[in-house]
């Protein structure tokens, strides 16, 4: 469910008609719904209610302080990544005890701030990375908790790309290891370790991934309890899939009917860290046609939103619907590309598109997630404007870049 | 040939050990040797002298302003896709009479002040186009030139995404439609064709692909002037490959040798569009080890570069050698992994990797063309820093990007 539907043949974004913020601020445009952003995170809330989940909303999806900011003005905590997201975090008042940071590359400088900032606590890749976090909180006199991130390995049948939980993937501690670093965990003086960590993979639509990876989990925990290592905290992850497509993913309450008994077993506090579940349907990326081209072989809609404004079609041939503003019944075979200088840069092919005209405006659907946030200047390009709708309001929550943006770090070179 | 050599087992860029530049500027770091952009311009105008091609060197491979105004200063055209590379262009002080400019989705914008500022001709990829750009310049009330981009439908051997010469690409014109369009060529008031323009693709290592296309073109130009249709130029383009693994690309001289002759013929002035050539094995992103993590299938080199440093390993499947500042005799196959949280992460997969310790550093090579181009924010990490060396002196060409620059275009939203 979401906020971008058509009402007398226009599209809408909650009350506000897609075609004037396209018009007003431009294109290539991101454009959000509050309302939708809102609605799935309170809809996972209220899933998970029973066992009163501590939901970390998972910035890389989407970064954008505006986001951020209603997520926590909800109650949300942060699930980070960087150093850059911890700055993030903090920026839009996100309380440092609501903060989960995991990478498999955490530099010094990276924990060492997030030390000092008291976070909930770091979900720990590997062994090496446990011990240089308890150094550093030993050189700052601090004692910092972790969660031991686990790979079940178990398949998440999802893009290569975006499966986490192998065995053969670089993320987290398989089983054997996590035991044998919780039965020394005494050594590590300066660090805590109240809980374990899986996320198996990212758009998964079906439970039994899910569900095989908890309760490998929760057998563990069993077993760690019967050997007197007790923990306080159980992060699910996320990874919970969108419709981009046909797929018809589990809703939030589902998922929860499944899951939460296991959960409720481990009689552990639960956290779990959606991103595309909360933002992916609550934008969208609109873009202009600039072209068509008809060649022999094909018909080309040729629009100015590039794979530097979403990478995703050619990075992981993912598919998103593209929509007019304006609905028209008559449709076309076509490939919708980019203006980037590379046969990758596409965002359909060989589709049946609207049969739209040049100066016409396409929606590329279910953009929130993953669309700005890997966002490039690739071609010398300027990173487009993002908006916030809200019932009959408008708010830009980032201006496109300029050109003075492009080159700003630049110097020149005095070699003679 | 590139000036990134061990000397006394420690990795040099020209005279300066690379290790004492990761030191100073800390990692990722990407670094270009003045002397090899230098030499790699200097092989190719020398190896084109007898036909004096005009060398537009392709910004979109790496659009730094200290790299293109090395490049300007040694005589080069440029070769640009957007505005944005227009800007750089004229920034670095590139007259406006060496710049030609390609893209299949130039929007009106764009357009208009490539006319106004006078560029010596447009690649022209579609009809739809040709129209607006002579739209455009009537508004202005000038004459603009344009080159006629074919499409020559030949098969470049190379990687899908970066192959633009097939006629199921979205690039150009096939051969019969732009015979129409030059026929009708006095329909266009404000538009002198002036020339034609073919590129087939990007990271060639052979000729006989130039060598195909150059002489289809060159047939079609014959028989343009049989029906009294004279032409200036002729823009061959780029894709010139380099060595990343274990290719034995053509010299710039031998390519010369092959395709001068064809070009000869022609009687037409030459413009070639090289960018890889150039700056490809100019430049090496350099990446820190933060964690060497063993696990039961395999071993990993946890580096603080990413997939936001370096796409090309993700995005083509590209090969890039990895080698370490100071030589270690050992290896061990391992794969090379970024901090990033997707497995699509990744510099190398399961290769014989020198046996570094954390905290040595690894140089990724032949990183200088679409490495820092391409370059995103994803997972909020800050933008490399780039720097250049001439002999016994080095100088920031981009500052590392800074917290506040990731959020400085960002708003909070205000709805209530």
């Amino acid at each position: 469910m979401h906020d971008f539907v058509y009402k007398n043949k226009n599209l809408f974004c909650e009350n506000i008609k897609v075609q004037d913020l396209a018009a007003r601020f431009g294109t290539p445009l991101h454009i959000y719904s509050y309302n939708t952003l809102m609605d799935h995170f309170i809809k996972l809330r209220k899933a998970f209610s029973a066992i009163q989940a501590l939901i970390c909303y998972s910035v890389k999806a989407n970064s954008n302080l505006a986001i951020l900011k209603v997520l926590v003005n909800l109650g949300a905590g942060l699930d980070i990544v960087s150093g850059g997201e911890l700055f993030r975090a903090l920026k839009v008042g996100c309380p440092a005890n609501k903060i989960v940071y995991a990478s498999v590359g955490k530099t010094e400088a990276e924990i060492a701030t997030a030390i000092t900032e008291g976070i909930l606590f770091f979900n720990v890749e590997s062994l090496p990375e446990l011990m240089s976090i308890d150094r550093i909180a030993c050189q700052l006199g601090k004692i910092t908790r972790v969660a031991i991130r686990i790979n079940p390995d178990v398949e998440a049948k999802t893009h290569k790309f975006i499966t986490t939980g192998k065995i053969t993937n670089k993320f987290g501690i398989d089983l054997n290891n996590a035991y044998k670093i919780l039965l020394l965990r005494n050594k590590f003086r300066n660090v805590k370790i109240c809980g374990l960590h899986i996320h198996i993979g990212s758009q998964i639509t079906e439970s039994a991934p899910f569900v095989a990876a908890i309760k490998k989990v929760a057998d563990f925990i069993r077993k760690l309890e019967s050997k007197g290592i007790s923990l306080e905290y159980l992060n699910i992850g996320g990874g919970l899939g969108i419709i981009y497509a046909n797929e018809a993913p589990q809703t939030a309450q589902v998922y929860a009917n499944e899951v939460v008994p296991l959960l409720k077993s481990t009689g552990l506090k639960i956290i779990m860290e959606p991103g595309r579940f909360i933002v992916g349907n609550a934008g969208i990326l609109v873009t202009k046609v600039l072209y068509i081209k008809n060649t022999p072989k094909k018909k080309f809609v040729i629009v100015d939103g590039g794979m530097n404004d979403l990478i995703r079609p050619a990075l992981y041939g993912a598919y998103h619907n593209i929509l007019p503003l304006r609905k028209i019944s008559k449709t076309e075979k076509a490939d919708v590309v980019g203006p980037i200088c590379e046969s990758g840069d596409f965002l359909a092919k060989e589709r049946l598109i609207a049969n739209v005209k040049e100066g016409d405006y396409l929606a590329v659907m279910s953009a929130g997630a993953y669309g700005f946030s890997m966002s490039s200047n690739y071609n010398s390009r300027l990173r487009a404007a993002e908006v916030m709708v809200s019932k009959n309001k408008v708010c830009v929550i980032r201006k496109r870049e300029t050109y003075a943006d492009l080159v700003r770090n630049e110097l020149l070179f005095k070699a003679k």
